[in-house]
């Protein structure tokens, strides 16, 4: 069972504010690397992990998707993704990523952006995600990276010159991570890229890219409080494919 | 050009006291999980990239494999792996792993222990690698870790509890780190997982594993200052297969 943190009232109302619930996929500095790994849209039936505001859903449909599932586990998410479309080929659900049922052998292309390191059972996602993809779909992802997850205090720290640096530990020790971001006590759970990539092989797919994202010269000049990312990755994304 | 560090008096006397040294592969934590990494070694045709003092190459032909070529820029690291065998099918090389020329389509199986975080043009060199290897052909290596080589500035930080991190800054920075290990300003090649698996699959590897290597339960008992590989990893292993 994932925690639905998203539909706390405080946390919600601090992740409305966020660039990214704001602006969209454009407010996102990783979207221009996730992007770059996705295909053609035109004519693909599209599954969405952790849809929130639908964002991406109205995305690929204006890109030419045939239709679009989002799913997503918070329903005060849903309700702000169900009033910004009447689009008929978007469906919105909600559903607990962990335990939810999807329809086999279906879309071409699965996407997720930051929500697979809320996951306990990421293999059991991944195994009913493959069953739900047709042979050759497409898996590209974001989530969390375990630079950024690992830490029993997260935080950068800074020495006596004003060095920053980002305090690893428990790299190696999966598992849930409580911490305070937005709001209080959010789990993420803490898994390594190992981990995940081996999860993906086990399930059939095939790696096709992994980025561990930082933001480009372009992107600090025009917003520096993004070199930061140049430090410790937040984020890392992923393609596969699903095996033939 | 790879800096040839083996080759300085002190670094070589103190990279001979190491335990990988002394007790050749049991003497490195890593090894079991690299060992279930590998092929069945009966017939093969092996290539030892930075074979050092030949513990590879010698295990190799002792479990079957038909013959063994062992390539190593130290001058005095090869002369020592010389002295320990006589073996007609073990074959050792000085050479340059940036500059060294393979042969076409000769090897079923790579190997690399903890040298291709001392290669500039990784790319280059997998290039040259996936010509070197037969269709199918295993490719299986540990490199340092981004983490582990990330930091400007190296080396546990203890907190006022005493709790120990590691200070990743920079890890989005790839490119030459100068460190103190063993001897003053060796030059490693920082480079993140995903850079190393993207020119992987770029050169025609197909990813099998990944492995952000830490210790065991067991290992910790047996050797308690392995626990702190569990607070970020030394190393990282990958098992690879060069496409058909």
């Amino acid at each position: 069972m994932t925690q639905n943190i998203y539909d706390d009232p405080d946390f919600f109302a601090e992740y409305s504010r966020l660039d990214r619930s704001v602006e969209g996929l454009d407010g996102a500095p990783e979207w221009p690397a996730l992007r770059a790994l996705l295909p053609a849209m035109r004519g693909l039936d599209v599954l969405d992990l952790g849809c929130g505001f639908g964002w991406f859903c109205r995305w690929a449909r204006e890109r030419g998707a045939a239709r679009v599932l989002g799913l997503d586990v918070s329903e005060r998410m849903l309700a702000r993704a169900a009033a910004m479309t009447a689009d008929p080929m978007i469906t919105y659900a909600r559903a607990d990523l962990e335990t939810a049922d999807l329809p086999a052998a279906r879309f071409d292309l699965a996407w997720s952006a930051l929500a697979l390191h809320y996951i306990d059972d990421l293999g059991g996602l991944l195994a009913k995600l493959h069953r739900a993809l047709v042979p050759g779909a497409h898996l590209v992802f974001s989530a969390e990276h375990p630079i950024y997850t690992a830490p029993t205090r997260p935080g950068w720290v800074f020495d006596a010159e004003g060095r920053r640096t980002w305090p690893v530990d428990a790299y190696s020790v999966e598992g849930p991570r409580s911490t305070d971001w937005l709001a209080k006590g959010v789990v993420k759970r803490h898994r390594t890229i190992g981990t995940c990539v081996n999860l993906l092989i086990g399930c059939g797919f095939e790696i096709r890219h992994l980025e561990e994202w930082g933001p480009t010269e372009k992107q600090i000049a025009e917003r520096p409080e993004l070199a930061e990312e140049r430090d410790r990755p937040m984020f890392y994304l992923v393609a596969a494919r699903r095996r033939g």
